[in-house]
């Protein structure tokens, strides 16, 4: 068992790291909100002040943060863990742009570190539950090094490859395919509904059958219902992803016309108040739209 | 076992045929280019000359035809089957706006009769092995009659009801998922060809993972391969069905851009000349716009 | 100065009726609802009870209908003017399809009769200015005939040559464009609105500026203001219009995305109820979808 | 007449700073590749080797360049105007987006200075002809004491207030709208094309009627040849002008479905390596897109 740094203790990372502690590591934990560290404290860990107190030189670190600002001020911001870490390993969980991760990944390789892109497909109850999927990608060393620490968390991982961007290329395509399914239940329900099918009806046959998967599973329900709680993401948050998406494109010259509906949904959804709903209430964007 | 007039052998009406004469149903066969039905009659199926010739008064035909004009005229057109089915019921296959089965639905029952929308999800290699699913609606007593031959054809039904026009609206509705889920695959994996990520591999971990459905898997591949044969259903075909959606939408008020976005892909890949591929391929007009 | 039948008294159709009138053309008219001929006969107008009464053979009918049905049925329907009017010319103002267009002129032509193009554009102000632009299309000879008859409309017209629909796909092209400003606009001041620019100032710099043009002036001092009336033409008249253009697009196999966005917004504009306002108020959407 | 320091000679700057100097102001130039200062500096300009050279505490400052970054730098970066600058006006003509203004206004403010923003409408042909609109913000005085110069660049000004960003709101705006107008122009021209009208004739009818402005007839006459020479502006600087308005639009939640169809064409154009035309000639994506 292992000695881990463990930073963000959000929904996703209160979940991952109390199956770490639970899996028998040692966890050292920091979080910008201190409360948040108290029942992962109760659990066994550690609580540290600042950043930079997760790790030893050499050690494990792993990062799970709202966005790319926030893991590059943790990291090499003031009191950021980055010049403690060393020849360690930053294994980073959050949805960041490629481009960030090969930004830190060079920062940790000028002082003999690594960095391995580990972001993680579920939404928090499947976190809870250890079932998250996970993409992976960076030295092969440091992958193999952690290897182990990544089976307390969810049900498998796909590795793809040593560039550090490409698993975080990985993840925004996927929360880009997750946003797509929504809006075709979004628009197939709706019709459906305003054609005399009952919205919950055909969830039910297109969730038992073609589409029996946890991605339409998962936020199907909720739009087949109509009502979107509980909130595993708030729209602004998948906003960011979007973003990221979008500007993933712009670089690479990919048009992403569906990425682009998708974006104006969300954006309307916050426009209009609606910010306390799960960012899948996107949909209702679309019953608007039909005068509903 | 029953006597079953079948009209319309196509890839798929041939496939249902096969397997409700291997069911030990006796079949009396029609279709347009007579040479289609050789191997039907091969395995003991009657054909005749004529759609008003597959059923007498009070049977039961099944009909499984391109479009709403097609059917029209093999039930009421001249020599159509219509006025010989008298009190029989007519179980309805083919891919058809609401609005026309209800008004088929209405004609059958001026003279004593039933209209049973039968539409099915599936490709043809789906239909050859009998794992069709199903989506049902109309009157409850030829639902009854009717519900022992659809064993034949599938791995199960959903029924919406007694409004013949419900099961076409859920098929036309998942048609539309299909596309979207065809423009997701192939905007996401442009993105991560065009961002150091192989298309095969991000279909590899999604098609395992969260997005592990026969909707995902009957086209992903191909997708992420861009091979897209063989051809399960043209482009032209589906534009037809996409079509559909875009009416039913406009009659019904309800915007749906990704189905408009959808056509536009499908109009492309006519308009440049991909006519022998399947629909699916409308990806490759993601790659273009990219550059590819 | 000519005998002319004219059919179709709403707001263009009476407007441009009034100014052939006081042009010193003897008019012979006929409304579905015959209260719209009153004043028209106070004019010195004719009205008669039945289309095919408009006309004798070998004259002049002009039509401005709803849609492509109305002028079937009127042409060719029960009383339908066309059996009558033999060797005369149909000089034919309504927006309708091309192949609508090209049919009628065929029924015209078997009978020695011809049929000319001639939509116009402007509103209901524009025709009683006797400022309409027209578009004309047709056979030669009877274009010259009729030429006369046009200089009591409008501004002027531009000819598009023998095929009989080109005029009409001019239009629909036309109407399109109208509908692509007013979406332009419509998002334009919405931004501006939501960064500290009024509305008002935006479009007074733009319309004496760079779009110092009839059809931003048209519609922008609407959109400015955000107060949708008068009614020049209702949300459902012109939804119409771009289904007409959708479907030609279609069957050109020419993707248009901002034609369907513009009939999503038309959609979403009858949708919601506003079915009272100037077509152009479907700008409201934009200010809607931004929480406004 | 005045001494003006002006900095950014591409093909706008060169212009402007042209009819400065023939409106008989004094001015001293600054240029990143120094040859492009000599046609000016035959006028009689003086040429400065760094940026903070072109002007004297208290003096005025014209800028015209490319982006945010570039104006950022060349005010406050290495060898900046700013410090020198003081209590001096610093007018801004480059397309960028209103925070950036307001943070140069705030940094002008703390040394007593003055930021007057005033972007410009044209091409270069305008540019030269002195045929420039003006959008003018920022503080009274300030815009008072630079009124006189703007005399010299173009037709007339229009005002917006006292924030800074303002006039940049309003040219992000106008630049959509123009993009709006080419995407309206392409699939019309497109949708005529295909359906037997030439795009010249449907350009010319409505380039002289409803549509008879310099925005129509700026870009039109190149979309109906579909010959995008000369190249006023390339596409790759106006996709970041549009970037601009996507990100505007996302920070003041006004969604905007068209821009993003814009920056959608203009990334396929890149994508294609079409780089070398005129911005308007992502057109050419609309008929390729129908198979053309």
């Amino acid at each position: 068992m292992s000695k881990i740094g463990f930073i963000g203790l959000g929904k996703m990372g209160a979940a991952m790291a109390t199956n770490l502690i639970k899996a028998g590591h040692e966890l050292t934990v920091y979080n910008r909100s201190p409360e948040k560290a108290e029942p992962l404290v109760k659990l066994g860990a550690t609580r540290v002040e600042r950043p930079d107190q997760v790790v030893q030189s050499g050690g494990v670190v792993m990062t799970m943060l709202t966005d790319d600002k926030a893991l590059d001020e943790i990291s090499w911001g003031e009191h950021g863990f980055g010049p403690n870490l060393g020849p360690g390993v930053h294994v980073s969980h959050s949805t960041i742009g490629p481009d960030t991760a090969r930004r830190l990944a060079e920062r940790h390789r000028e002082q003999g570190g690594h960095y391995v892109a580990c972001p993680v497909f579920g939404k928090p109850e499947a976190a809870e539950a250890a079932k998250l999927w996970i993409a992976t990608s960076g030295g092969v060393d440091a992958k193999r090094r952690i290897a182990s620490l990544l089976v307390a968390l969810g049900q498998g991982s796909y590795d793809f490859g040593t560039d550090e961007g490409a698993a975080h290329v990985v993840k925004l395509a996927g929360n880009f395919m997750f946003a797509a399914a929504i809006e075709a239940m979004g628009e197939a329900f709706t019709l459906a509904q305003q054609n005399g099918v009952e919205r919950q009806q055909i969830y039910k046959m297109f969730s038992e059958t073609l589409f029996n998967c946890p991605a339409y599973k998962a936020y199907g329900s909720m739009i087949a219902s109509e009502h979107y709680q509980p909130v595993g993401a708030p729209p602004a948050l998948i906003r960011k992803d979007v973003r990221l998406v979008q500007e993933l494109a712009l670089s690479s010259n990919v048009p992403m016309p569906l990425a682009n509906l998708i974006q104006d949904r969300l954006t309307s959804t916050i426009a209009r108040g609606d910010q306390d709903i799960d960012w899948c209430g996107f949909a209702r964007e679309i019953s608007r739209s039909a005068g509903l």
